[in-house]
């Protein structure tokens, strides 16, 4: 591979410092061994720079907004500063607005909220839960999985250009897929979009904490993300974008700080006057803590450099699909074939091997932790495997009977704190798994494939 | 006072260790101080504890649910120990359900979309916005503010015995008032919810972080509390209580771990089964750390000891109030009576000072952190303040013109990490205040009054 010839440029070759990164797990075969996270896909660990930061904040924490104390007035400033920063992040326009929710999820059950009730839904089947069921069913289309980018933009085009009645629509699509890794195409669908009176959404939970995203660039209506995917994992997310349908919705949470002003009326009611700024759609106590871990991921982020960022993990990406495509039991699951572009999350599952069973092995005997299942992609999953729709498959149920046919897949994704040991080292087990076999017996114990003891 | 009295026990007499007791702020007149928090009500400072348990853990940070790897099952034990150990406690029932939410006011938006369609709230005007706010207006039935806490419960009989038609309904209430913290008869007013076929939800945002809330012992349906105001400023919070409501509504938030499996159907659309156990409104990536930190709090408090915490914080509520009744200018706002017993929240007005102006000038000249607002109970407050109701008097907005009355009001809180120091460097500038005046000048900037440069 190009190990060598990248490894004489240091600027690409070390993973930023992260939590966690010499904590030790034991073998079930004995001994411990340095674990190698790579579930990224799911949550990534925090940067070290992103935990000093708020170790060094936590001190410092006080109730924001409303509080007339120091520690009051900074945390505030704090937090209002973080919204800007995300702002910054994502090249923001100048109207747009930055909601802090919990998650990406929760970013898009808060656009779901929002959106104008005569408003029509376009979503691939091919997105994650989060993108594909926070819409009212009814109001949804939902397309079928294309098998190119272009395939997916005519897709849409053709679909938007169908709609009847032709009124307002909205698409949501994701960035980067949390099964194959594989970049869709956000312009040229925002411009169909656009080109056709919808607006669209990007799903960047995958993207943003590998790639730069610009929504002015991109000219996306809104992007979404987590905290926990971009190595900042405080409980919080982000909304940002378009604000005159933020602005026009009820609130997403009732309550304080939403509201302005709260009177009775003289016929015993209650009058709400709503905040019109990102606050309209953040009732409660702000989660000051995990807003500031994302504002100083996204820095630290652009410190490090996106070009190098991105070098390195393409290079990761593409050893881990060299290191697999020589195992010739393992099949890769991909939407758009061996050139498209991705990102640090790969899905794959090896013949003979029940998925659940061959991850557990990677834990129990090399202190690997990847994933197993339908990684919240039900239909994208059971379409790349080819299974009946109707088949059982729970988000991530093992089933460890080894050597039946697997209804679920084993991912493995990675990202800015990656070593490369980590990665060498799954290759090497995925080899020795494949041709040796597991040297312990697993059994399903709560759901869980887990060593026999 | 009976401070000497008490001093002789020292079981009672030390705060509980938090994050910041040692931190300083400058002040306007020159040097720094100790910065005394006393914003419990809106955000506590966290326990050093809890930090240390979040510390310790953060390295060991994993994906929860559906991964593979150790840390990941470690992560995954940790979450689900966090609900069994605020279930233990609150008291909680066999069958009750413990979901972890960002916050009260994210409780409470929860509980208000998983009520049946035909069901009535009865709330009173004097609670905080997240609890008079959730519902749909038309559905509510709100309550004048009562004069003692016998008048609530009958208040609420009546209004519960005249409901017409006589179905499905709903109290909520507090556990004691983010505004006078005074303490509200839940278990009375319980008692004559379900007499009258009604169930009850507990606001226990400003109750659990001072006294032992028991769900069974007070026999309400449901409890919510906040991670911040219980010194886990980690965005979680819970919403416990009975799970057949939960069970049986829609998902608060749709995506991947609400749902146990995703099908198309053979007309293009998604049939979705969702989990029946917290989960169903959890979706998205769990805040791991914010559950944890709650747990880690529950236990502290615990192993702290109710009997001496509540004995302590009485003590700096005496002492506090002593304090001011000294201070013939000051006017402590009460709903129901000098008598009443309640927590350490207490909100006053200052006979020829703007609120605002008054807390600015603790802040910077002595270094104390309180609040001046309406404090998002904007009836409430103006009921207590009787001032009409058609005022202005955003939820905090400072008015710095000193002389003229006011339109809010000062509120200091404190709790289980408030050092007596604090409590009387508090008291002692109120004196000097209210004798001496400030010794600087202020004005209002960005909506905050602020020292004038």
């Amino acid at each position: 591979m190009s190990q060598t010839t990248v490894a004489a440029d240091p600027s690409i070759c070390s993973p930023l410092p992260v939590l966690g990164r010499d904590v030790t797990v034991p073998l079930v075969t004995g001994g411990d061994v340095t674990y190698a996270a790579l579930d990224y896909a799911a949550s990534a660990p925090a940067l070290q720079r992103v935990w000093d930061d708020v170790a060094a904040y936590a001190p410092y924490y006080g109730s924001v907004h409303r509080g007339a104390g120091y520690l009051s007035q900074l945390s505030t400033d704090l937090f209002e500063n973080a919204r800007r920063t995300v702002a910054d992040f994502l090249g923001c326009r100048a109207d747009d607005q930055v909601v802090f929710t919990r998650s990406t999820t929760d970013s898009l059950n808060l656009l779901a909220r929002v959106i104008p009730a005569d408003c029509r839904v376009f979503v691939f089947e091919t997105e994650h839960h989060a993108s594909l069921l926070p819409w009212q069913d009814s109001r949804v289309t939902y397309l079928d999985a294309p098998r190119t980018p272009q395939q997916a933009v005519r897709t849409l085009e053709r679909a938007l250009a169908d709609r009847d009645p032709y009124g307002p629509a909205l698409v949501c699509v994701t960035g980067a897929s949390n099964v194959t890794g594989e970049l869709w195409p956000v312009r040229e669908l925002a411009a169909a979009a656009h080109a056709h009176g919808a607006r669209i959404v990007l799903d960047a939970a995958q993207l943003a904490p590998h790639h730069p995203v610009d929504i002015a660039d991109l000219d996306v209506d809104w992007v979404a993300f987590s905290g926990h995917k971009l190595y900042a994992p405080f409980g919080a997310g982000v909304l940002a974008g378009r604000a005159d349908w933020l602005r026009a919705a009820e609130p997403y949470l009732a309550g304080g700080g939403a509201s302005r002003r709260v009177t009775r009326r003289t016929d015993g009611g209650v009058d709400v006057e709503w905040h019109e700024s990102a606050a309209r759609h953040e009732a409660g106590s702000p989660n000051v803590i995990g807003a500031y871990a994302i504002a100083s991921a996204c820095k630290a982020l652009t410190e490090a450099g996106w070009t190098d960022l991105v070098a390195r993990e393409r290079r990761l990406v593409e050893r881990v699909r060299a290191g697999l495509a020589g195992v010739p039991q393992v099949k890769v699951l991909s939407l758009f074939g061996d050139d498209a572009p991705r990102v640090g999350v790969i899905s794959f599952v090896v013949e003979g091997w029940n998925s659940s069973h061959f991850a557990a092995a990677l834990s129990a005997e090399y202190g690997i932790g990847v994933r197993d299942g339908l990684f919240c992609a039900h239909p994208l999953v059971r379409t790349l495997l080819g299974t009946d729709p109707q088949t059982q498959g729970e988000c991530g149920a093992p089933e460890a009977a080894p050597g039946e046919k697997s209804l679920n897949a084993i991912r493995v994704s990675f990202g800015a704190g990656t070593p490369d040991e980590h990665v060498e080292r799954f290759l090497a087990a995925v080899r020795e798994l494949v041709t040796e076999g597991a040297k312990w017996t697993y059994r399903t114990e709560d759901g869980r494939c887990v060593p026999a003891v």
